[in-house]
Protein backbone atom coordinates (compact mmCIF):
# COMPACT_ATOMS: atom_id res chain seq x y z
CA UNK A 1 0.00 0.00 0.00
CA UNK A 2 1.44 3.56 -0.82
CA UNK A 3 -0.80 6.58 1.02
CA UNK A 4 -2.09 8.70 -1.69
CA UNK A 5 -2.16 12.39 -0.23
CA UNK A 6 -3.30 14.84 -2.87
CA UNK A 7 -4.77 18.41 -3.51
CA UNK A 8 -7.20 19.08 -6.18
CA UNK A 9 -7.82 22.49 -7.55
CA UNK A 10 -10.19 24.18 -9.98
CA UNK A 11 -8.52 25.73 -13.23
CA UNK A 12 -8.12 29.28 -14.94
CA UNK A 13 -8.19 29.54 -18.41
CA UNK A 14 -6.80 27.08 -21.46
CA UNK A 15 -3.28 28.65 -21.05
CA UNK A 16 -1.86 25.70 -18.91
CA UNK A 17 -2.23 24.16 -21.66
CA UNK A 18 1.07 25.17 -23.76
CA UNK A 19 2.87 24.21 -20.54
CA UNK A 20 2.54 20.29 -21.23
CA UNK A 21 1.72 17.27 -23.54
CA UNK A 22 -1.54 15.74 -22.50
CA UNK A 23 -2.15 11.97 -22.97
CA UNK A 24 -5.48 10.12 -22.82
CA UNK A 25 -6.86 8.78 -20.25
CA UNK A 26 -9.61 6.17 -20.19
CA UNK A 27 -10.59 4.72 -17.12
CA UNK A 28 -13.78 2.62 -15.20
CA UNK A 29 -15.14 1.48 -12.17
CA UNK A 30 -15.19 -2.40 -10.61
CA UNK A 31 -16.72 -0.63 -7.16
CA UNK A 32 -17.40 2.83 -6.42
CA UNK A 33 -18.24 2.26 -3.02
CA UNK A 34 -16.08 5.00 -0.84
CA UNK A 35 -14.95 2.54 1.42
CA UNK A 36 -13.31 0.40 -1.61
CA UNK A 37 -13.04 1.78 -4.81
CA UNK A 38 -11.74 -0.33 -7.69
CA UNK A 39 -10.85 1.27 -10.71
CA UNK A 40 -9.30 0.25 -14.30
CA UNK A 41 -7.37 2.65 -16.33
CA UNK A 42 -5.63 3.23 -19.34
CA UNK A 43 -3.17 5.85 -19.95
CA UNK A 44 -1.57 5.78 -23.45
CA UNK A 45 -0.22 2.39 -23.61
CA UNK A 46 -0.59 0.97 -19.94
CA UNK A 47 -3.19 -0.11 -17.74
CA UNK A 48 -3.31 -0.51 -14.07
CA UNK A 49 -5.65 -2.12 -11.51
CA UNK A 50 -5.99 0.65 -8.65
CA UNK A 51 -7.65 -0.27 -5.31
CA UNK A 52 -8.55 3.18 -2.93
CA UNK A 53 -9.79 3.04 0.40
CA UNK A 54 -11.64 6.20 2.55
CA UNK A 55 -10.35 9.22 2.32
CA UNK A 56 -9.42 10.51 5.81
CA UNK A 57 -8.63 14.17 5.46
CA UNK A 58 -6.78 14.28 2.21
CA UNK A 59 -4.89 10.64 2.97
CA UNK A 60 -6.01 7.60 1.14
CA UNK A 61 -5.03 4.13 1.32
CA UNK A 62 -4.10 3.09 -2.44
CA UNK A 63 -2.83 -0.13 -3.83
CA UNK A 64 -1.72 -0.30 -8.07
CA UNK A 65 -0.96 -2.97 -10.13
CA UNK A 66 0.03 -2.87 -13.84
CA UNK A 67 -2.20 -5.53 -15.72
CA UNK A 68 -1.84 -6.77 -19.25
CA UNK A 69 -3.60 -3.90 -21.62
CA UNK A 70 -6.16 -5.83 -23.51
CA UNK A 71 -7.20 -7.19 -20.53
CA UNK A 72 -7.67 -3.98 -19.12
CA UNK A 73 -9.60 -3.05 -21.90
CA UNK A 74 -12.17 -6.00 -21.90
CA UNK A 75 -12.42 -5.06 -18.27
CA UNK A 76 -13.05 -1.65 -19.25
CA UNK A 77 -15.62 -2.98 -22.02
CA UNK A 78 -17.43 -5.76 -20.76
CA UNK A 79 -17.35 -5.19 -16.91
CA UNK A 80 -16.90 -1.80 -15.24
CA UNK A 81 -19.80 0.74 -14.43
CA UNK A 82 -21.06 2.97 -17.53
CA UNK A 83 -20.47 5.26 -18.33
CA UNK A 84 -16.41 5.30 -18.48
CA UNK A 85 -14.41 8.23 -17.77
CA UNK A 86 -12.16 9.61 -20.72
CA UNK A 87 -9.75 12.33 -19.80
CA UNK A 88 -6.79 14.24 -21.21
CA UNK A 89 -3.94 14.19 -18.67
CA UNK A 90 -1.41 17.33 -18.97
CA UNK A 91 1.59 17.07 -16.26
CA UNK A 92 3.28 20.32 -15.80
CA UNK A 93 6.08 21.34 -13.66
CA UNK A 94 5.75 24.36 -11.86
CA UNK A 95 8.90 25.21 -9.70
CA UNK A 96 10.06 21.60 -8.37
CA UNK A 97 6.42 20.16 -8.36
CA UNK A 98 4.49 18.15 -10.70
CA UNK A 99 0.50 19.30 -11.16
CA UNK A 100 -1.74 17.03 -13.22
CA UNK A 101 -4.13 18.32 -15.11
CA UNK A 102 -7.19 16.16 -16.10
CA UNK A 103 -9.35 17.57 -18.97
CA UNK A 104 -12.83 15.65 -19.43
CA UNK A 105 -14.64 14.52 -21.78
CA UNK A 106 -18.25 13.35 -22.28
CA UNK A 107 -20.70 13.98 -19.63
CA UNK A 108 -18.36 15.50 -17.93
CA UNK A 109 -17.03 18.05 -21.12
CA UNK A 110 -16.20 21.34 -19.48
CA UNK A 111 -14.56 20.65 -16.44
CA UNK A 112 -10.98 20.94 -16.02
CA UNK A 113 -9.23 20.04 -12.17
CA UNK A 114 -5.18 19.96 -11.37
CA UNK A 115 -4.40 17.84 -8.82
CA UNK A 116 -0.72 18.27 -6.62
CA UNK A 117 0.32 14.99 -4.63
CA UNK A 118 2.11 15.57 -1.55
CA UNK A 119 4.26 13.78 0.89
CA UNK A 120 2.81 15.16 3.69
CA UNK A 121 -0.53 16.81 4.37
CA UNK A 122 1.11 19.82 5.62
CA UNK A 123 3.82 20.23 2.70
CA UNK A 124 3.77 23.29 1.14
CA UNK A 125 3.99 24.15 -2.67
CA UNK A 126 3.41 27.39 -4.47
CA UNK A 127 0.39 27.64 -7.03
CA UNK A 128 0.41 28.63 -10.64
CA UNK A 129 -1.20 31.23 -11.33
CA UNK A 130 -3.81 29.36 -13.71
CA UNK A 131 -4.90 27.33 -9.94
CA UNK A 132 -8.14 28.43 -8.74
CA UNK A 133 -10.31 27.49 -5.71
CA UNK A 134 -9.38 24.17 -3.83
CA UNK A 135 -11.84 21.11 -3.83
CA UNK A 136 -10.04 18.58 -2.42
CA UNK A 137 -12.50 17.80 -0.18
CA UNK A 138 -16.07 18.28 -2.39
CA UNK A 139 -17.00 14.62 -3.28
CA UNK A 140 -18.29 15.67 -6.43
CA UNK A 141 -15.23 16.18 -7.75
CA UNK A 142 -14.47 12.41 -6.71
CA UNK A 143 -14.13 10.93 -10.35
CA UNK A 144 -16.34 7.82 -8.72
CA UNK A 145 -18.82 10.34 -8.19
CA UNK A 146 -18.75 12.03 -11.56
CA UNK A 147 -19.81 8.37 -13.33
CA UNK A 148 -23.34 9.19 -11.39
CA UNK A 149 -23.29 12.97 -11.19
CA UNK A 150 -21.40 14.40 -14.24
CA UNK A 151 -20.60 18.09 -14.09
CA UNK A 152 -22.88 18.82 -17.29
CA UNK A 153 -25.86 17.74 -14.47
CA UNK A 154 -24.83 20.36 -12.02
CA UNK B 1 -9.38 -13.04 -19.57
CA UNK B 2 -9.92 -17.08 -19.07
CA UNK B 3 -13.39 -18.49 -19.14
CA UNK B 4 -14.39 -20.13 -16.09
CA UNK B 5 -15.99 -23.45 -16.55
CA UNK B 6 -17.31 -25.05 -13.10
CA UNK B 7 -20.04 -27.46 -11.69
CA UNK B 8 -20.30 -27.21 -7.66
CA UNK B 9 -22.18 -29.77 -5.78
CA UNK B 10 -22.97 -30.82 -2.11
CA UNK B 11 -21.06 -33.32 -0.32
CA UNK B 12 -21.78 -36.41 1.23
CA UNK B 13 -20.28 -37.68 4.70
CA UNK B 14 -16.64 -36.89 5.89
CA UNK B 15 -15.20 -40.29 3.49
CA UNK B 16 -13.56 -37.37 1.03
CA UNK B 17 -11.43 -35.97 3.77
CA UNK B 18 -8.76 -38.76 3.78
CA UNK B 19 -8.58 -38.79 -0.38
CA UNK B 20 -6.25 -34.74 0.25
CA UNK B 21 -4.08 -32.87 1.91
CA UNK B 22 -6.38 -29.30 2.48
CA UNK B 23 -4.57 -26.10 2.37
CA UNK B 24 -6.35 -22.98 4.44
CA UNK B 25 -8.21 -20.00 2.28
CA UNK B 26 -9.16 -16.70 3.89
CA UNK B 27 -10.96 -14.28 1.25
CA UNK B 28 -13.01 -11.25 0.96
CA UNK B 29 -14.66 -8.73 -1.65
CA UNK B 30 -14.04 -5.56 -2.53
CA UNK B 31 -16.98 -6.08 -4.96
CA UNK B 32 -19.92 -8.36 -4.13
CA UNK B 33 -22.09 -6.88 -7.33
CA UNK B 34 -22.85 -10.02 -9.38
CA UNK B 35 -21.84 -7.95 -13.05
CA UNK B 36 -18.27 -7.55 -11.41
CA UNK B 37 -17.13 -9.27 -8.26
CA UNK B 38 -13.69 -8.71 -7.27
CA UNK B 39 -12.22 -10.80 -4.86
CA UNK B 40 -8.79 -11.26 -2.45
CA UNK B 41 -7.73 -13.88 -1.47
CA UNK B 42 -4.80 -15.63 0.19
CA UNK B 43 -4.36 -19.22 -0.06
CA UNK B 44 -1.84 -21.15 1.72
CA UNK B 45 0.86 -18.27 1.02
CA UNK B 46 0.03 -17.05 -2.54
CA UNK B 47 -2.02 -13.97 -2.64
CA UNK B 48 -4.47 -13.48 -5.75
CA UNK B 49 -6.67 -10.37 -7.05
CA UNK B 50 -9.74 -12.05 -9.00
CA UNK B 51 -12.45 -9.97 -10.79
CA UNK B 52 -15.49 -12.25 -12.40
CA UNK B 53 -18.18 -11.21 -14.57
CA UNK B 54 -21.87 -12.43 -14.51
CA UNK B 55 -22.44 -15.84 -15.13
CA UNK B 56 -23.76 -17.04 -18.14
CA UNK B 57 -25.29 -20.39 -17.31
CA UNK B 58 -22.54 -22.25 -15.94
CA UNK B 59 -19.66 -19.88 -17.81
CA UNK B 60 -18.14 -17.08 -16.49
CA UNK B 61 -15.03 -14.62 -17.53
CA UNK B 62 -12.21 -14.48 -14.91
CA UNK B 63 -9.40 -12.29 -14.71
CA UNK B 64 -7.01 -12.82 -12.32
CA UNK B 65 -3.70 -11.69 -10.39
CA UNK B 66 -1.00 -12.69 -8.30
CA UNK B 67 -0.30 -10.01 -5.83
CA UNK B 68 2.22 -9.43 -2.60
CA UNK B 69 0.95 -11.38 0.45
CA UNK B 70 1.79 -8.61 2.52
CA UNK B 71 -0.96 -6.48 0.58
CA UNK B 72 -3.53 -9.06 0.18
CA UNK B 73 -3.45 -8.82 3.98
CA UNK B 74 -3.54 -5.58 4.40
CA UNK B 75 -6.95 -5.38 1.41
CA UNK B 76 -8.45 -8.01 3.98
CA UNK B 77 -7.82 -6.74 7.03
CA UNK B 78 -8.89 -3.14 5.99
CA UNK B 79 -10.77 -2.95 3.15
CA UNK B 80 -12.57 -5.64 2.07
CA UNK B 81 -16.38 -6.55 3.04
CA UNK B 82 -16.92 -8.13 6.45
CA UNK B 83 -17.38 -10.98 7.38
CA UNK B 84 -14.45 -12.75 5.71
CA UNK B 85 -14.69 -16.15 4.27
CA UNK B 86 -12.51 -18.96 5.79
CA UNK B 87 -12.33 -22.32 4.74
CA UNK B 88 -10.20 -25.25 3.90
CA UNK B 89 -9.62 -26.41 0.34
CA UNK B 90 -8.73 -30.25 -0.29
CA UNK B 91 -7.71 -30.95 -4.07
CA UNK B 92 -8.82 -34.77 -4.81
CA UNK B 93 -8.37 -36.39 -8.22
CA UNK B 94 -10.57 -38.84 -9.07
CA UNK B 95 -10.65 -40.62 -12.88
CA UNK B 96 -8.31 -37.59 -14.17
CA UNK B 97 -10.39 -35.04 -12.74
CA UNK B 98 -9.39 -32.90 -9.96
CA UNK B 99 -12.11 -31.92 -7.18
CA UNK B 100 -12.07 -29.04 -5.16
CA UNK B 101 -13.75 -29.70 -1.65
CA UNK B 102 -14.45 -26.73 0.36
CA UNK B 103 -15.25 -26.94 3.96
CA UNK B 104 -16.36 -23.35 5.57
CA UNK B 105 -15.99 -22.04 8.74
CA UNK B 106 -17.16 -19.09 10.81
CA UNK B 107 -20.79 -18.38 9.88
CA UNK B 108 -21.02 -21.00 7.37
CA UNK B 109 -19.58 -23.88 9.83
CA UNK B 110 -21.19 -27.02 8.35
CA UNK B 111 -21.12 -26.23 4.65
CA UNK B 112 -19.13 -28.56 2.60
CA UNK B 113 -19.33 -28.09 -1.51
CA UNK B 114 -17.23 -29.70 -4.32
CA UNK B 115 -16.25 -28.27 -7.83
CA UNK B 116 -15.07 -29.27 -10.85
CA UNK B 117 -13.96 -27.09 -13.15
CA UNK B 118 -14.51 -28.34 -17.22
CA UNK B 119 -12.85 -27.46 -20.51
CA UNK B 120 -16.79 -26.79 -22.09
CA UNK B 121 -20.23 -27.32 -20.70
CA UNK B 122 -21.23 -30.27 -22.26
CA UNK B 123 -17.78 -32.17 -21.03
CA UNK B 124 -18.19 -35.12 -19.35
CA UNK B 125 -16.79 -36.31 -16.13
CA UNK B 126 -17.56 -39.16 -13.31
CA UNK B 127 -19.07 -39.03 -9.99
CA UNK B 128 -17.10 -39.74 -6.85
CA UNK B 129 -19.57 -41.77 -4.81
CA UNK B 130 -18.98 -38.73 -2.23
CA UNK B 131 -20.79 -36.24 -4.22
CA UNK B 132 -24.49 -35.36 -3.90
CA UNK B 133 -26.95 -33.07 -5.60
CA UNK B 134 -25.68 -30.44 -8.08
CA UNK B 135 -26.09 -26.68 -6.77
CA UNK B 136 -24.22 -24.52 -9.76
CA UNK B 137 -27.72 -22.62 -10.58
CA UNK B 138 -28.12 -22.04 -6.84
CA UNK B 139 -27.07 -18.58 -6.26
CA UNK B 140 -27.34 -19.05 -2.45
CA UNK B 141 -24.22 -21.10 -2.78
CA UNK B 142 -22.10 -18.42 -4.31
CA UNK B 143 -18.97 -17.39 -2.34
CA UNK B 144 -19.74 -13.56 -2.53
CA UNK B 145 -23.48 -14.19 -1.36
CA UNK B 146 -22.53 -16.38 1.70
CA UNK B 147 -21.71 -13.64 3.43
CA UNK B 148 -24.64 -11.87 4.09
CA UNK B 149 -26.76 -14.91 3.74
CA UNK B 150 -24.28 -17.27 5.81
CA UNK B 151 -25.39 -20.81 5.75
CA UNK B 152 -25.79 -21.07 9.18
CA UNK B 153 -28.60 -18.14 8.70
CA UNK B 154 -30.26 -20.76 6.16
Amino acid sequence: MSVEIERKFLVLGSGWKALGQGVAIRQGYLSTNPDRVVRVRIEDDAATLTIKGRTNGITRGEWEYAIPLAEADQLLNDLCERPLIEKTRTRILHEGMVWEVDEFFGDNLGLVVAEIELDSEEQAFSRPDWIAEEVTDDARYFNANLLRHPFSAW
